[in-house]
């Protein structure tokens, strides 16, 4: 356990002891949000409705504990503004904590955490608590949790190449965690240490996380995505989500792309897509057997266009060729889908 | 998943739609615990000090959220009487839930689940919902969770040969979880699907925890625990816990003792017994990192002989022959240390 969690914190350059194996992300998430129940008073918590789904549906319960949720609003492309942000807050008392996931995970849209961090810090100082779920950056995005300054972070193994039911809870300092049990990963996260998942972890973060091979991983999907995105814009009935991203794009990850076809519900593309042997998606897997598209409708995208929706998203491997195949494919439902 | 979901359920004797899959005991008690914290009121819950740190360290929170905590006390051998806990219970208002485990994981007491629920549903009916750990249960004792009629159970992989990271919760009916997330395990378990954690716990409970499986096992452990608690009983240091178990004692788990060396603390009987190639522990490896041992000060074992207690858990696969070398080892550390 303590290799591979050395192993994890060279990879993400911060300190061992910040770092608890947990079971995942949602997991992750949930220690941190519930930690909020245990502190006096209103204890509110900022979000915006484009977090997921553990972040938003933990969200929704704290007012049955007398806590404040506080939704933030978004910008039109999706991402969270930092000025934005620190007026929201300012107009209400009593938050501690706030939440910004550094990626969107259903259109790509990152958040500049560095700087929203920043404007808060002027505010608030370390009495606001600012957790950031990284899942959709790590490997893929340049990301530093230290220069950010982020008081905890969610990640995921199996966004990065590593098996499912292990994850990391990076935490500046340790936070009174509502969950309990054993001594274990020293009262954070109790229960019999996941070894075998804790050296995944490692071997994931080590082969897809290194600034180096982010710096190269991104460059290749940066120049893939653009590509992609110069094809679907020749078609007249695709729409970008946002509509204004642009080919190659620093406000998006080039690992996500959120699109609609229109006349075409999400549902329909994807399972056309399907049987063309093409792995697509509408929304998160996390939110997918919900008919709502939350995280778009907070965009405010119209109620149509969000039905339409489509989430692409090409990996580390995935090759032009794939994209160009794709490309045909979603032509070839346009075209007998009219 | 389903597939997953319908082995362990064939093995367990419940329906499918009432096994959830967790990252392991530990969450699956501290998802029915914390379920106590959505109910209004005082909503109490009872247990024991000889319960499972995921259970007790989860009860110490409720008091903060203006739950009622009723300590239940055990008998001098480690077991729960049923007429003892409805006489508890009768004295408190408002208890809502209680938690009793299986089998103790450091004494191997089983409690007669069937009996105590029975006797508990003659006051309160289903209106009291009654949690069952049986982790040191599945695989080690017969075990029939419909016929005990209790509304939850707890299981891990890790103690019926399969890997960590995984566990099983039994809902009879679904209970408000306080984690939220995703809604993944119709929202009672949040997160991406271990999908072969799922697979190695239905093949763990199918190798391990069938009912006639464990009718072959479980006596054979008899037996063998028998011969080697006889081995114990002559050496003149030696103290069982409780002093009155027998060689075959019903109230037992033969897959667990719990035994006292006088003159040698359990620490340092633990340390020398691994020097000769033997891992036996001080109570559990879920609370070795504190110095108490409460559950045997739960118990009202002296304080000194506690301090002396040494764990002993053979395996299915631990043979005569092992329990004599272990045995011998035992006497020469005895022997080395006067």
């Amino acid at each position: 356990m303590e290799a591979a969690r050395e192993r994890c914190a060279a990879v993400l350059g911060v300190e061992p002891r910040t770092l608890y194996f947990t079971s995942g992300a949602t997991e992750s998430n949930t220690i941190v949000l519930q930690s909020l129940l245990l502190l006096p008073g209103a204890a509110g918590l900022a979000y915006s409705l484009l977090e997921h789904p553990s972040v938003t549906a933990n969200a929704n319960v704290l007012p049955r504990f007398g806590k404040t949720c506080l939704v933030v609003p978004s910008e039109a492309d999706g991402r969270i503004s930092a000025e934005r942000m620190a007026s929201t807050l300012a107009a209400t008392p009593g938050i501690r904590m706030a939440a910004v996931m550094a990626v969107n995970n259903e259109t790509g849209a990152i958040n500049d955490l560095a700087t929203i961090v920043a404007r808060l810090r002027r505010d608030y100082g370390r009495s606001l608590h600012f957790h950031g779920d990284v899942v959709q950056a790590a490997g893929k995005i340049p990301m530093d949790l230290r220069s950010w300054d982020l008081d905890s972070a969610a990640l995921s193994a199996h966004k990065i190449g590593g098996p499912r039911g292990i994850g990391v809870l990076y935490l500046r300092k340790p936070v009174e965690t509502l969950a309990r049990g054993g001594s274990q990963e020293t009262g954070v996260r109790a229960g019999t240490e996941n070894v075998t998942g804790a050296l995944a972890m490692a071997a994931s973060l080590e082969r897809h996380a290194l600034a180096t091979t982010v710096a190269g991983s991104h460059q290749a999907a940066d120049q893939r995505m653009a590509r992609f995105i110069g094809a679907l814009r020749k078609m007249e009935r695709c729409t970008l989500i946002p509509a204004d991203r642009a080919d190659s794009d620093a406000r998006f990850s080039p690992f996500i792309l959120q699109a609609a076809f229109r006349g075409i519900p999400g549902e329909v593309m994807v399972r056309s897509l399907d049987d063309l042997g093409f792995a697509v998606s509408t929304g998160s897997a996390c939110s997918s057997r919900v008919y709502a598209r939350p995280v778009l409708s907070a965009m405010g995208i119209d109620r149509r266009t969000a039905r339409e929706g489509v989430r692409f998203s090409p990996g580390w491997s995935t090759t032009d060729e794939d994209l160009q195949a794709l490309t045909d494919a979603v032509r070839s439902v346009l075209a007998a889908l009219p």
